[in-house]
């Protein structure tokens, strides 16, 4: 094995130091680098100083040290200046960037000003990073077998330089040892109830030199496996392939995707294989499912719509819901939240629909329904099914879990009947 | 004027390295500390390792040291001995505390074991701080003029402990220079194009002694302004609010709120106060909207509901808009958006309506209608107004600034018809 590559990210702006903003560049990019082998053993963040900045540059003790923030167009960003300082180099202005910005601006119908064609000015003995999202330019220094590169902070404009040039260019730099690795995602059991459940095939990870880590978010488990592929890539990519599919075999319903997927992504592929449509009928999570159904790109192939019902008087004109029921039951009970989803399906004429009704908090919460009350309804073709899940947490928590428990609900429906049926709507 | 006061913040964690925990601790403290006048300096992140520990104990310059992480009782407790290490002491049993620890376990109906017990092994050289919400005690080092507090990482630990022990005493040891500030919310305008518009009233803030911070993210620019009270914080906090009101006069258009408010917030308490209500019809931002609004507690005050109508068929069926209309001006066009508000308005039978059309993207955008173009309509008893926008950034971020953009304009019609209107709704 080839020795460590290691990093330190650095952070620069005010902004994080006093909780204005919350560094998620950091955490991110150090994933980023795990995933090609390179290590980050610090992460820095200081403010808008010229010292502070020079001091972080003479300190760094890695091999690679990846700057982000402070090259924004307004007066408190002196990253730029600093590092000419730390280089000994000046800024020149580059005029394919400066039309860049120009044409930027033009596209959006606005008049570049000088701060922002001041942009293109960049140190001279840096190479320069393109930005495909934005009009600061990133920065690659050498300097005693040490890469120095500087980002912009804005995380869209950071992440695609990473992406698509300081990654590739820091593999072909360094090669550092191949990492293999696959993360299987999981969703419907907490992370220690997942531990007890798996214990045994975790133990059994050791005989293949292969590392687990639980990464837990609010409604998921990631698994990640992973191992060093020395000098046998596709061995190593064969051993964690191996206890990959012993986990299939082990959590087969708990698993939903794998990588970046998402729980939305999956579903929605699922739907549009079989060329079926979906519409929503959300109370207390209030669109946040509907959000996240068209936060996917092409979800207008598959999704159709919904419904807020946020109000009763929503839930009986829109929905259909008897005046009756909602009086009897109450908002949050089995009927409505059944009669919502055959409401909403009926409505919008879909294949599938989901109808969400609960009691998201803080207020609003009773002795028999208390806060985290959530009934969750699935209807398609062949019938509705519905169940009550007690979701713990804040307002936002109690939203974000249901949300996910909705949309894996509908995909064990569609998984639970594969067959294709006719592209005939019986409500057409 | 006293002499400034500066921090470091500590964060140790594997997990914060990888990206498998954001760091939201280290912003947090450096925002409590700004509200006593201390400044974060700079906030440093390593692994749990020794050796990293050390150099960075070594290598502080500030007059404080706040350390989260490297506590609990799983970890290999590298952070205490460390500690104990660099500040030459050992770890001593404190018997008063093993007996809370056995006692917050008995509470819980379960045995302490001896990893728990030996949560009750600290330093025996420094003052120990108690953590009323777990068993991870704090840690108080005087060395050299320096203080070194060592915290547990959970934030619901370490902010009681802050709150409770740590502010209060670090007050009683520095009597730190105390700071008024005061953030002015904006949106409707970026960050070069404002800074542009208030550059006069900028550069007569040195004046005052007055520091102006911007603080961008999508859609939003937060105006931070800030001086030190010296011995008159009375006429520091005049000096803050005087510029506060000449930015008020401004740009009055721009001014949604202040500090921590949302804009969401900001309509909803309008729409509370008025005793009126608001329905939603969105396309492209697929509820985006909704979901902020009812991320608001209380929401259901004034929030009726809203129609998702993804597809054009729903835009029909639902929102009253003519087959013609679709297809002669398309779904992103102003007659389109203007019958979308006024048929959820009635249909939903509110006071107010936002509707929402527009090409989010990836995919979908013409050269006359680029992905980025939105349309947005706002009806209530005023009539239907409506503009477009041209919105830059991926399908995410177009979603958030039309999101915020159409909540605006809610906000500035409420703003252009304050008078109250009597309750009777002329669609019932």
């Amino acid at each position: 094995m080839s020795q460590e590559i290691t990093a330190t990210v650095l952070s620069i702006g005010d902004e994080l130091l006093i909780g204005q903003t919350i560094n998620t560049n950091a955490g991110w990019i150090g994933e980023q680098l795990s995933l090609i082998g390179i290590r980050a053993t610090r992460v820095l963040v200081i403010g808008d100083d010229r010292q502070e900045i020079l001091d972080a540059l003479a300190q760094v003790r890695t091999d690679v040290l990846l700057i982000t923030g402070g090259l924004g167009p307004t007066k408190d960003d002196i990253t730029k200046h600093t590092l000419c300082e730390f280089f000994g180099t000046h800024l020149v202005r580059h005029p394919h960037i400066e039309a860049r910005i120009a044409a930027f601006f033009e596209s959006l119908g606005r008049e570049p000003l000088e701060v922002n064609r001041a942009q293109a000015d960049l140190p001279e003995n840096c190479t320069v990073v393109p930005n495909e999202r934005g009009t600061a330019s990133g920065m690659w220094f050498e300097r005693e077998g040490r890469v120095y590169v500087s980002m912009p902070g804005v995380p869209y404009e950071m992440k695609a330089m990473m992406e698509q040039h300081i990654l590739p260019e820091l593999k072909r730099r360094f090669t550092p040892p191949t990492i293999v690795h696959r993360t299987v995602l999981t969703t419907g059991l907490g992370e220690s109830h997942l531990a007890q459940r798996i214990a045994a095939w975790e133990d059994s990870l050791a005989e293949g030199a292969i590392k687990l880590a639980y990464l837990p978010s609010p409604g998921l488990v990631k698994l990640r496996l992973s191992t060093y592929a020395n000098n046998d890539p596709l061995g190593a990519r064969d051993r964690v392939d191996q206890k990959a599919q012993q986990l299939y075999r082990l959590i087969p319903e708990l698993i939903f995707g794998e990588g970046e997927e998402r729980l939305e992504q999956v579903v929605g592929r699922m739907l549009k294989e079989r060329g079926e449509t979906l519409g929503l009928a959300e109370s207390c999570t209030g669109g946040f499912v509907s959000h996240l159904v068209t936060s996917i790109p092409g979800s207008s192939a598959y999704y159709v719509g919904g419904v807020v019902s946020y109000a009763n008087a929503v839930k009986m004109a829109e929905l259909g819901i008897p005046a009756d029921m909602l009086k009897l039951e109450g908002a949050v009970s089995r009927p409505v939240v059944e009669q919502m989803a055959q409401g909403v399906r009926q409505a919008l004429r879909t294949d599938h629909s989901i109808a969400i009704s609960g009691v998201a908090g803080p207020d609003g919460g009773t002795p028999e329904k208390p806060v985290g009350t959530v009934w969750i309804a699935v209807a398609g073709p062949h019938g509705v099914r519905s169940t009550m899940g007690n979701f713990p947490g804040s307002r936002d928590l109690v939203i974000k879990r249901s949300a996910l428990a909705a949309l894996n609900m509908l995909r064990k429906e569609l998984l639970d009947h594969p067959a294709h049926r006719p592209m005939v709507d019986e409500n057409l």
